[in-house]
């Protein structure tokens, strides 16, 4: 097969409808779609959660996921750390011409099965296709909504002193899969990225523990970048201890011999979690029950709210005992990551 | 000034904060976007229109608009068709590094006051940054939902024998505005893009007619293309009279030097109704009352239900007194339109 994308399959005539009806179509047929307007009509009532993101992840395919599975996956995790339960999503695609068409079938296939096994409906998509060397193959963007259910009320905004910091497992698969995969570091490892969809696995949580205080996904910039931004809307003071940071043999190694932390380290399917010291361990023992949470560990605490005139911290107790202000990332450890 | 956009803007550490903070959050200031979570929390109720789409338009600027405005315009314009009160929007880009900082505020500042003219508010949003050559300079993708009012039944395939088909002025400035200011064209003109925000004169209309059967913005593919899938989703035929198409004097003269025809060049402020015969001239008129239907017409009209073994067809009734079948843009016009 070597059939390619042309220019004309972005021209909104023929060739474009061709391809949605032998390709698109067929892969997300659902009775929203299938209608064929200019928006999707969908019913909803309440609070929701409306979330964008777009993916420019280089390679295509990488150890665990590709650029589809990822697309659906994260923004679910958006919608589902806010407490929502995903309902809808939109799909687009910039395509570079020239790409094979059995490529982009095989990603629309991905997209597809994500989005059936998280159960969120593919609502609406557009497709934009621009001419060689204008894009790097395909960027994605997917823009998801979902309810929140009735009194939950998660936020990072919401974080306390003495609450718990847990997260369903190891950190840093995710950067050092797409790392690995990347040819110009010619490394070969047995690492696969961790991308899932978390909604239900958080979902299952929030039943469990119904006063969950924050959640967000540690996805560009890592668990580091992430606690630090929980820590300043929330202005409170987060510790950590090194000790207690899951993290796999395969995934330690690779991080000391490129010298990158897996604190920084995009993660795909993690979710950090902020509960009430007395809900931890419910937390904890909830999450590894859970296919996605088998490695669940408490990681640290709040340690106290901090005054006006001081800056929120997040601090690593490392193994050697001493204390280490972890920043944001700075400057740019790995572009396109997801 | 000569700042430009690194790779390091688009990590999702400091340097990603420092640009939200000094130009997307002053821009977009809003009590929902505000807020900065993984996604918005925004109520809704009943039945909602849901679209997106991505803007990828080459050059970013063009006479009437640019970019940015052409981001908010699109995904507002295909809300309103499906009678939808546009409510909250995402805006992702995906940006070349070494964009120059001030095109990227410049373009900022056109979402802002777009979303602010039609009344939509910027809910959230991302950036990636991408290595040069990777994309070329920004591509943007607009996520919309709105409320759909109680009683509203707009959709293509509602379209019925009798029905006139109006447009509210015209035809094909979107299309020759930018084809012009390509540099490689190499031609100057007083033709400006017709991009605009048509969800007040929808507004109008629909509380003027209520019985509007179908509503279509025609972009990509133009008045054509979008007809012809009319009359494929409502299984009718479909005349229209040459001699009652608006176009300008320069987009005719443009079309005629260029040998284009303005029936598939895109719109970007153009909305074609289908109202029953006795509303026809309603519609018209409450459109000539609004600055963007001065120029509105009648076009044609629905000629007949198609039976099972026909093609519906979109015919021309041309000038010279010919039938002329009218199908689908086949090939590309001119990629990068929108």
């Amino acid at each position: 097969m070597d059939e390619r994308i042309l220019l004309a399959h972005g021209s909104g005539g023929t060739l474009t409808h061709r391809l949605l009806r032998e390709i698109v179509f067929p892969a997300f047929s659902n009775h929203v779609l299938d209608k064929c307007e200019d928006a999707a009509v969908v019913p909803l009532r309440g609070k929701c959660a409306f979330t964008t993101d777009s993916f420019v992840i280089q390679p295509l395919f990488f150890p665990g996921g590709d650029i589809g599975k990822l697309a659906v996956c994260g923004t679910v995790n958006d919608l589902a750390v806010m407490g929502a339960r995903p309902a809808y999503m939109t799909a687009a695609c910039i395509i570079e011409e020239g790409l094979r068409t059995a490529v982009f079938r095989k990603i629309v296939g991905s997209i597809a099965k994500a989005a059936k096994d998280a159960g969120v409906l593919i609502a609406g998509g557009d497709m934009k296709v621009v001419e060689k060397g204008a894009c790097d193959k395909i960027f994605i963007n997917t823009t998801g909504i979902g309810t929140i259910t009735e009194g939950i009320r998660v936020s990072a905004d919401n974080a306390r002193p003495g609450d718990h910091v847990i997260i369903n497992g190891t950190i840093g698969d995710h950067g050092a899969a797409v790392m690995s995969a990347r040819k110009d570091y010619k490394l070969r490892s047995s690492i696969r990225s961790d991308c899932a969809s978390l909604n239900g696995l958080i979902e299952r949580l929030l039943n469990t523990v119904p006063r969950i205080r924050v959640m967000r996904d540690p996805t560009r910039g890592g668990v580091a970048t992430t606690l630090k931004e929980i820590a300043v809307q929330s202005n409170v003071e987060i510790t950590i201890e090194e000790d207690a940071l899951p993290v796999t043999g395969p995934v330690r190694g690779f991080c000391e011999i490129l010298g990158v932390d897996p604190l920084y380290m995009a993660n795909e399917g993690k979710v950090l979690v902020f509960a009430p010291e007395e809900d931890a361990r419910r937390v904890v023992s909830t999450m590894r029950k859970h296919a996605l949470g088998r490695n669940a560990a408490v990681i640290g605490r709040v340690t106290r709210r901090c005054s006006s005139s001081d800056t929120p911290q997040v601090l690593l107790h490392t193994s050697i005992g001493s204390m280490r202000i972890i920043d944001m990332l700075s400057g740019e450890q790995l572009p396109r990551i997801c």
